[in-house]
């Protein structure tokens, strides 16, 4: 049994609690808060669990073996570090780290104390992903044209982080989860009309072989929309998140040039066919991602959302970053 | 009573025709085209008027008036300007032309001769384009945030020109129509797959006053999609243009920063109001088009689509095209 | 404050309990439930509150006020007497009761005593049944055409009561809310196809002044659909309770005959206008249900889905399922 | 070549006479309307056509071989009993002919004589219907549990005819097609509000085995809804006429009841798998049935929409019309 304790109980917190409580290879030791009302409701909630303010306790007590930070993205790398360095495995609430040194400084550490970190990407987990990735995986899309993904709607905004670093690590995180290639580059658009922070921003990322990759994120939007498009040689598919039932459509369409008759003749052989929805496994991917987490720290396996899956989406967003400031000039990663 | 003769009879020109027949301040003279087999249908539907195989005769012909020229972009300079030359009035498919230094020529030669210069912006006159205009001018949005469009499909590969050069100029059009200021920059990315031509693109354009817009063009989509949404201050709309009743969505939300209690507690109003979905004049754009270019030629007068429109449509995709071969690398304008 | 009895804790007890657990007019004092394994979830979201496995204890305690059952259709008219002739205010799961004889005797008693019957009606509290209420009453609509009304989806398979005593008992409570006139006759037609019980159904409500509701209740339908329509002289609407936002959308569209110009010539105007979706009201429709059960108790007034409101939707169900049984043949009210 | 005249040139005899235009087997010899504006039109599309003002002419020249019956429905026996007798193919519109006696009186003549008669049952020649067909007749739904359907928006309001008449003989001729067993009874409802005849209807048509169907047509709607629905043992599926690619989903989805385990167990299994568009052939339906017609002339083969399936079709809009007179009593068959 893993002693773990929950540091953050805010907005997704209480979740991540309630997945470790009901999970049988997790015992939920402690939640730590500094504001008192969300320990009030956290112990009305967990009665037998211990409820501290201080941080520093749960990230050093000897009972807990393992820590979820579930607090804004700035305090993750000295909440991470001192964790890792008293020898406890983490779950660190996405994005992993403020910059990608300290990301790596962190899966250094974790690597020489043998410990397990665990970025929490927890759409890797959920049954439209899975079958995603199974698709690309066994062909059925072919070679990949282009990852094109948007995900807006009127949403909170953040005082700390904008609108990418707040939106776009979900999708970062599924793309780099999908794709298995080295990204090129990245160049990113966007605008801040209200706080000073980005509201609305798109996102280029090339890779080799023509495949690209492009993004929008917005929090002004007067619509919800969660699409996906994935393109590829012999078939595309469109993920909509918000579709209740048939959320991943698979089209055999596609587009084939067989050469060319001269100048002005290209042969050009369109495909149009069935159109196919598979079923989608409906577990809820929070709980697949604590089963994940102690399977690791069991067996001291890398789970596919490890420390370097963190680092990783780290690094797109730090770029993205530096694109933006520039409006839109190439980074090279 | 206007003698005019289209020119190019393939995919666009017979609906040039009809609407020109109908009309009743236009007279179709003249169709021409040099393939043998458009003629012959040309022919059947209109037996009474003449055909001709070579576009010199209907450019300088002392029987024509006005001419539109329905051809490919790369043949739009020379017949426009020979047509100019011979006193002729102009309709010219878009893009205009095939650089914005042939667009300033063009719109000189025809100052010079006081003749008129009308580029088919079609979506100008359809009801859906005309109502957004009028939610903009009265004030309905408030100030605006931002435009983002999308066209994609899956859609007949061009052999002469890129995705942006086959869809862009719809929305840009439509764009620079909606919003009355000078854009200040564009970055463009995009990739080819199959012929070496792009086809797909995004491209976003920077505005003073935190305006932006951006477009998402795409030929290998397994979906068609035909929406752009407006955001402003006051409300924002969605265009679907696919929907064959409620094509436009006015939505009463929005957010408000009304100053900041502190360093994390920003003072954030959301408003959700109504959804209100305007009628929509459904006349046929070509029909509406067709009559502004007989009253413009009647009474001299400048049309909205005309050659400083077609010049500013052109200018955008020259520098996205530079924006684009950089991937991504901002042209100021 | 109300010290109330939840008798029944399966799917929706636990929710009724929670409401009344949550307000400040009403104690949540007793839970019931025959089946061990319901008093131990009920015992552990509960802790203080008494668990009772004889719903005779709670129907007769001293110390209770009032009781929701919450239980199968065949005990409600058992355990409402007994609560009545205890002298406590009844929560009543609809359909209210098996026979409308049970219905009316249950009135009596409840007048007698001076008591509150309330029909767990939930979607009369919702804020789409409350627009579409005020929609109708403020003559936004005009005199009514129609209501048609269809629910359906792979329902759970009951198996003591077919299709329309399942799904039909919410539309019939929320049209009876809609329409305050007088049904005149009924026809019901359906089929079962597994286990005997009617597994979809149809039904036709006859109302005087040309008024009439349709009904299609389905439980083998491969989609969900939950959408009402009602068509009015002036206006007509839609509403989709599966829409997350736009639940009512209001159309300004209608048809005026005005008279004859012969035979063959109808002079007919249709009128289509803008569509409207009007913000509705998002409170959880359980909790307003509650306060409305505490006032009704406080203040002796009678609620809106008071016995008569559950009488009148069993007067219907039993209408429909004589019709039913010969196969639409029309039964009177 | 088949010499061919069309009588009725209104709003879909334009269609028909475009296709057998274009037909290579047959030749349109004649069109024939009353009114001089209808026959303007005709004989500026079609100069070569021979234009004629009274029916007779068409009816018993001896130059034509087949006849398109494209008028009201209370002309259809009278025309096309003339043209029976004077050796004519016959086209007929649908609804055939206003009694089911009527429609055998023709289907004797034309037996007697050797001719094709063909009733415009237009949907049995559209892609989904052939594919729904398809889908039933190689078990892929497995036996039928029901078929449902709706076809209702702000219609075009008749003088002549309700909207049974209207718009359910599309429906019912699809049915037809589609089940291949003979109806047992027919229950109708439904309600006037402008002119007298019936805007709105429901019918529930009874088959053996359980099987049932419902039909809603409505010409006060204001949103327009083509769907049907076929539930069948193995597999379900919604037809969404109007979806301009994925027209018909097939959901793998079930319920199967497997026995029971005591008196409130019932062992229901319930099935959710895979949704799957299946491609429908895009051909334009009426010129597969003009191919069709000229088939059934030259080879003496009946027609699928033979006047047999005419008269099916007649007979249930006879019983319905006779059930919707008196509030949905049971009509035998």
């Amino acid at each position: 049994m893993i002693n773990v304790a929950v540091i953050g109980f805010g907005y997704w917190g209480p979740r991540v609690a309630r997945n470790f409580q009901t999970s049988s290879d997790m015992h939920l030791s402690a939640i730590c808060d500094q504001r008192p009302e969300a320990l009030r409701i956290a112990s009305r909630d967990y009665p037998e669990v211990t409820m501290l303010s201080d941080p520093q306790e749960a990230l050093t007590s000897p009972d807990i073996d393992a820590v979820a930070i579930v607090t804004p993205v700035w305090t993750h790398f000295d909440f991470a570090k001192l964790a890792l360095q008293n020898g406890k495995h983490i779950w660190v609430e996405k994005p992993f780290t403020l910059t990608s040194s300290q990301a790596t400084e962190l899966i250094e550490l974790a690597e020489q104390k043998n410990l397990t970190i665990m970025v929490d990407h927890t759409f890797l987990f959920t049954g439209a992903v899975k079958k995603i990735r199974e698709l690309i995986d066994n062909q059925t899309l072919g070679n990949l044209y282009y990852y094109d993904s948007t995900r807006v709607n009127l949403g909170l905004f953040q005082h700390d982080v904008n609108v990418l670093w707040d939106l776009a690590p979900h999708d970062l995180s599924i793309m780099d989860f999908l794709i298995r290639e080295e990204p090129e580059a990245i160049a990113a658009t966007g605008q801040n009309h209200l706080n000073g922070l980005e509201d609305m921003a798109y996102m280029t990322i090339f890779y080799p072989h023509k495949l690209i990759a492009h993004f929008s994120v917005n929090w002004l939007s007067p619509v919800k929309v969660r699409t996906t498009l994935v393109g590829g040689e012999k078939k595309m598919l469109v993920w909509n998140d918000l579709e209740a039932d048939e959320k991943i459509r698979v089209y055999d369409k596609g587009v084939q040039i067989s050469g060319s008759a001269g100048v002005y003749d290209l042969l050009v052989g369109y495909r149009s066919g069935d159109m196919w929805a598979p079923k989608v496994d409906q577990t809820e991917a929070l709980k697949a991602e604590v089963l994940c987490f102690a399977d690791s720290i069991a067996n001291g396996t890398k789970p596919i959302n490890d420390g370097a899956a963190g680092y990783r989406v780290v690094r797109l967003l730090e770029a993205a970053t530096r694109s933006l400031k520039n409006r839109g000039s190439l980074v090279q990663l």
